[in-house]
Parts: C-alpha cells; sequence; structure tokens
C-alpha cells in the first residue's frame, strides 16, 4: 500500500543458517545441496529482486558469522536452528538482541523457536508439541490485508512437514497472521509478530530440514513479504533510559 | 519502509466535514474560514504531494456529498462532525460502513467518536470526558516505529485545545499510538487503530473547532501518515459467508 | 483463583434459545426434545450449582422472554440462534445491547456469530466458512491458565460438528482462548473474549442444532465456565459523557 | 465476582525488597523505617486478611531470601529494587524465572522495571524518562471491571511521586490497566499485566522510596487486588516441549 516516504535504498537481509543437518545428514543435503540457508535466501532475492541485498552467515564462520561489522549493516535478520542452539555463543546472542532492540528486524523459522535467542526476546519457555510424520500443513491466514500476506492464498498447502501443535508457549502474539493445522488434527500459531524496542519480529513454523518447504513458492513469497514488513526505517537506535527536568520539551 | 509491492496511483481521500459550526459560529469561521474540511484537506495533500488525491464533501450536500459513487473512488474517508450526529442519514452511515468492511480506509476525528459510523463500527458507548477551557494538550507516541508517528516529536505540543479524558469507553485498541496529558492532569488514549471487515480504522482526538488544531503542522503531519496507513492494497471487497466443501481448496 | 472480593448470591444466568429447529426439525428434536436451550441451561446449573440461578427465555415469548425487567434481572446472557435472526425485534436487541454495555456478560453461541446483538456489538461482518459434514472438531487451548479452560481437556473432542473455519471476520478478540480444527483441515478461532462498555463477551463456537454438542461434557463445563467469567460486579451501568471542570476530582 | 472453583487455602505472598536504600538513605527510613518492603507487606495484609499469608524476603538475606523452598512455597511474588539490580545473583533470578514461567504470579514495583528479572521476561530494555522532582501523579483506569482496579478511584491522586514517563520500552501489555499524569504534562503507562509461561505478571509504577507511596490507602488496595490476579490455580507447572504420536489425544 502506499506509504508517505519510501526509503531509496534496498533493504539489506543476512540470512543466517545452523548448517549442520546439511552436513550430516544425507536426506537434509539431497533437498538442501547448499544449505538451507542459500536456499532461504534465494527464496527472499526471487520475490525482493532490487529491492534487496541478501546474503548469508553459518554458526561455522567465525563468530557465527555475525560480526559487528555484518550487524551493522543488516537490517533484516533471518534465523534458522535446529541441532546447535546451545553452540550458538552467548556474545552473539546478545549482541544479536542489542541490534534487534535498536530496530533490526528479525525472521524467526521453524525449530528456531527454541533458539537463545528468541527465547530471550519472548521470555517464556517457547516450548511446543511436535512429530514428524509427514504431516500435511495448511497455513491459513487470520489477518488478511496484512502485508506479510500479500500473494498468498488461504491455506498455504504444504504436503509434508514437521508437526507443530499448541499449546506454543510464546507471549500472546500482537498480530496472528497464521494459524497452521495438521493431518492429524492438530493447531499451532504458525505465524506471528512481536515487536521489542524498535524491532519488529515475526516467527513463521514451516520449514522443518526434512522437507522441502522453502521450495515451496508460496512459503518463500512469506518470507519475502515478512522481509519487507519488518524492515525498520532509516533511523536506528534502542531506547534509553532519560533524566528529564519539568518542561524538558519546550522549544 | 519498504514494501514488496506498490500501487502506482495516488491515494483518493475524500475528507467529510459537518461544516455546521463554520456557519453557526463567527468564532469558529475566523480559525477556518472556508470551513475545516478544507483545512484538513490542504493539511493533507500538503504531506502526500502527488501521493494523494484530496476532495471534500459536507453534510449540506445530496447524500451528505457521499454518494455510492464517491465511496466508490474514495480510498480513505476522513470523518468530522460535532454538531449534527444526528442528521447524518442512517443510509449514508450505513453506506459507509459496508464500504470500511470492504476495505475503505477510516479516519475519526475529535468529537466524531459520538458520530454514528464511530459507535456502529465500535460497539460500544464511545463516551469520554471533556471540558472546554483551552487546556494545552501534550500528544505522546507510545509506539515509536508506527507509521502513523513518523516525522513527528513526541510530545506534539499543542497550546489550545478542548480537554477529553478517559475513561473513553472503546474496545481495547489493536495499537495504542497516542496518549494525551491536559493542563488539567487528565490523560485520554488519543491516537488507536482498529480494523472492522477489511478496512483501517484510526481514531486521533485532536480537533476541536474552537482552536487552530487543524493548522498544527504535526497534527497535520499525523494525518498524512494515517491516510498513508489506512489506505488499502488494490483489491477491496467485504468478507462473505462461503459453503465450503470438503477439499475446496484443493487444485 | 482466590478474588478479594466475593459477591454473595448466585449468578442470574438467562439462556436465550431461538427455538425454531426444535418446533421445525425432527432432527433436532430427536437431540433436543426440550429445546436445545433447556439442554444448554441444564448444563450451565449442573456445574454451576448453588452458584447460579439459571432461566430460559425464547423467540416466541412476547417481547422474546427478554423485557426490561428480565434484563434487570440478569447477570449473563446466553445467546443462540440461526434460522430467525431476522425475527429478533430491533427494539429487544437494542436493550440487549444497553444492558452488556452497563455491565451484563453475553455467551454468543455456535451461529449466533450471524445474530443482530453480535454483529451490533463487533461492528464487522463476522461472516466464516462452513460445512454441514459431520466433521470431527478438536477445541484446542491456548490460553492455558484462562479461567474459561478450567478442568477441560486440550483438546476437546467432538465426534461430529458443522464446520466453521477462517477468515472470520470479527474484531481482532482481545483474548484468543480457544483454536478448532476439523476433519476437512480448516481451522477456527472458537472461543473468543471481547469487551463492550462495561459487559464481557465470549464467542463459543461448538454447538450446531444438528448434533448433540451441548450434550457434552466438556462443551458444557466451558459454558459454565465461561458464565463466571463473564458474570460482573455489583455495581453495573454503562460509561456516560460528563463535562468536567478543572479539578473535578479533587476532595 | 463469582468464579466456578476456588482454592480453600489462603494466597501465600512473598515480598521481596532490595532494602538498601532504607539502610543508606535516612530521608527513606523517615518514610518506611521496618523497611519498604514491610510496609508493602501490611498493605497487602491489611485488604487481604485471612486471604493471604505474606512474608518478606530480602537481598542481603542468604539467596536473597528466594531459597528454592521459599519459592516453592510462594503464589505471589512483589519485587522492588532500585539501587542493586546487579548485586541480585543470577542464579536467583533465573530460580524466579523457572517459578514464574511454572505458574507463580509477579508484581513488579516501580524502579524494579530495570530488574533484572523484569528484562528477562519482557525481552526488551524498559528503559524509560523520569524525574525526581515531588511531581503529582494522577493514576487514571483505562480498563474498568478489571479486578485490580476493584474500590479504587480514577483517577488515584499521589500527590509527590518521582516521574516516569514514555517512551516506556515494553512489549505491548496484555492489558493496559492504569495511565499516569505527571505535573509536568508526562504520561506513563503505570499498569500493564503480561503473561509468561502459565504466570501472570503485573507491573505497577507508583511507588518511590523518597515519597510515602505504599502508605497510600489506593496504592495499597492495588497491591492486594494484584496479588488476588495474579495467584495461579491449584496446578503449576511450565510449559514443556513434548512428542506426539498421531492420535495421542484419544481415549
Amino acid at each position: 500500500m502506499p506509504q508517505p516516504s519510501q526509503p531509496i535504498r534496498p533493504i539489506r537481509v543476512t540470512v543466517w543458517g545452523e548448517n549442520v543437518h546439511e552436513h550430516r545428514d544425507e536426506s537434509v543435503r539431497a533437498i538442501y545441496p547448499d544449505g538451507m540457508h542459500t536456499t532461504i535466501a534465494e527464496g527472499i532475492a526471487e520475490h525482493l529482486g532490487d529491492g534487496a541485498v541478501v546474503r548469508t552467515a553459518t554458526l561455522d564462520q567465525p563468530e557465527h558469522g555475525l560480526t559487528e561489522q555484518v550487524l551493522a549493516e543488516t537490517d533484516v535478520l533471518t534465523w534458522w536452528g535446529h541441532a546447535a542452539h546451545e553452540a550458538v555463543s552467548d556474545e552473539v546472542v546478545a549482541r544479536v538482541r542489542a541490534r534487534v532492540l535498536a530496530g533490526m528486524g528479525l525472521l524467526v523459522l521453524h525449530s528456531a523457536h527454541f533458539s537463545k535467542i528468541f527465547i530471550d526476546l519472548m521470555g517464556s519457555t517457547c516450548s511446543l508439541g511436535w512429530r514428524n510424520d509427514a504431516d500435511r500443513e495448511l497455513v491459513w491466514t487470520v489477518a488478511p490485508g496484512h502485508p506479510i500476506t500479500a500473494g498468498v492464498p488461504s491455506p498455504i498447502d504444504i504436503p509434508e512437514q514437521e508437526m507443530y501443535s499448541e499449546y506454543f508457549d510464546i507471549p500472546a502474539p500482537e498480530e496472528l497472521v497464521f494459524i497452521s493445522s495438521f493431518t492429524g488434527g492438530e493447531v499451532f500459531r504458525s505465524g506471528c509478530t512481536f515487536r521489542r524496542g524498535n524491532g519488529r519480529i515475526f516467527y513463521f513454523s514451516p520449514g522443518d530440514q526434512e522437507y522441502p518447504v522453502y521450495h515451496h513458492p508460496h512459503v518463500r513469497r512469506v518470507l519475502a513479504n515478512a522481509v519487507g514488513w519488518a524492515a525498520p526505517g532509516p533511523a536506528i537506535d534502542a531506547p534509553t533510559v532519560a533524566n528529564r527536568p519539568r518542561g524538558w520539551f519546550e522549544g
């Protein structure tokens, strides 16, 4: 929709991937030969075109590829992790958190519900029910008109996925965008927005390593939409404490 | 902020004004010689430039200037009324309501908290406390980063205004954007967003007819921002009931 | 949970039933020989015991059984309607609405999503998708700890029910308590709370006339819990407009 | 209001106080000769009577008085801290957090907005504006009917208080209960509810050590009400992750 003002530079996206299963599990490598992060990055770039500059970073890089410099040049970070949450250094987590509070957008994907950064930002256990049994997942829009839903059908039909079910222990989302159902009858709040400090956060659950979910055209469209939604304005700083003399706001 | 896709045509805005005080009260005419609606329209046009086409409509016109045709060509409607809420025909109110549910944005201004259209969309009494005694109003941002707040200071300082105070009987706003305080110590939730059907609604309380509030540069900026926020996407239709055979969503 | 103070008298509940299908459709009469309203009333009384006094009222009674006197003596009203929404007089709807705004609790059941009173209080179309094909409905708790969920399992398993699906066009619920899934894979926000004026409103979708849903023990428990949740405190009055001189709140 | 079921034992409250200013500053000792925690505890006990058993704990005690045993016997914990947030051990903070997620209620008071436990549970900076200049604080109810507001006027008039102002960097509250204004014209969201895991959290800002705020009868009533609101049900456990075979919920 029209907006009064638009930044002129592309959104700088960093796609972070744990990149462990891809090396360990042939089944995953078969689906994501260049790593899940590469596929996710391609999905975003495919939709945003010149509107975004997308790079990747992985756990095995120095500082997990998330140096101060990289984060300073990142408008939106996407995060996928599963097997190695504990291997992420607390220092990098604190750095990412500080950057989110200062305005960087964050997309938390699938099993990253249990990442250190998500738990830190939510304050809850982020626990849920799950089953890896190739359930069909149907992703229903409950916030039509939300920019994250632009151009995708309701439901998005994902033939095979890991099942995630309620109770999903998160703070009540500011906006509930998607609800999923699964073959077994379970439901899950699969698309949720939050804000922390000046940063926008979107949790999106489709995307297990065992299924080609990030090749799904509608899932890719959601990721790209969410990058657009989460991108900060030009100013980017964390809220700070301030001592205010009476009348401080007057000319 | 960047968005994946942008419509190419300007936002079509209709500024509706009751236009009664301007004819009846010399004090109001002195502030708004061409009518409050004209000043509001100018404030929006001033900020949105080529991004908007702004026209006005008033109570005294046939069908209050809000024919089916006019509404069909309106993306965002702004509504100011005070002395003549009851003179607005139920038919026009129903027409505006239908159009909001189909996606038209609506800005409800100041004393229009008691307009038929606002009460219809809220479902509550929309009552409040008030005092016309030239209180200073300070409008504080409580949702920094919200597009409606772009480019305005916190607080916005309005030297003289009618006082509006809690309890303001509205449904809990989806987003609370502004809270105001007044000389007498009262507070008011002065900027609130809601959605009904596919339409976005913004209530903004500054703007009494006895004070030059719509000449205030920051108030004008808020109005323009809110027009941008409330503008619908290209598709515009009300949600409808649908009988769904099993598997209806499959290819 | 413990509360600082408790009223000593029982909650006065009025169960309103349209009572049309029961006379027209043998299939419905077989399930609800004394009317759906009787079964609903029994379900509430069974759980609240001495804590409630439950009576019924139906469409065919004078003033639909909802005289000023009856409403003045009602703390919580439950509403089931389907075939005859239009037969409910606007005067009675306005009376119920006024009473809700003054603090009376309201439970809106199943097909009453399209009742005049619910649409009036929500301000949206309240439309949804549906299918009458004996889908199994699973009702999942997404707000554990909410008093409405006390004592019921997640999911509640309803063997056969009419299917209701998203998009359900309601304002964003203040609290989302239940989400349902259906055999066909659809999902629905089946338990939602709202407040209007001083009244608490709970929408609960299980309960089609063609299935014995109001005989289901967990559904009955939810209804009883919701009556407890929606009951007003001792004082009961609608918010009103008030002119406030400066310092009005001082001793 | 009536509830379907009530626990029969009193609420077990632990009032935690940093207890540093009381030893260091004569001005504080003059107001709170037995410590702020003692006055807070008395205020709660005064209103809840037999409905609560109230004890206190302080920073200088072993494990800050918050052993596993004490927390296991605590239904609601209140937290006041200011000068020594960093002196609270991370181990105790983790223990309190775990207990909140398992269902213990938490009242976070005034300057404890910057406590480790509040920041951990919120995930944001929790920063704000402030001024210690004996501003008058007026605390306005914006959620009439909420149990936390029972029996207190709107506004609550606090003659002298530290000023706290927006932007208060917290996640959007689930319920906004109070908004305060100050002599200098600032506003603050002074009463906010949140849930994390199974625990209910209430932040309430009145209560600086330099002013006799916890002797104020209406402030004491709010604290007692909030204890009642935050008390958990009988079952108390944190949500956990669970592997769910298909059909796990069936008989």
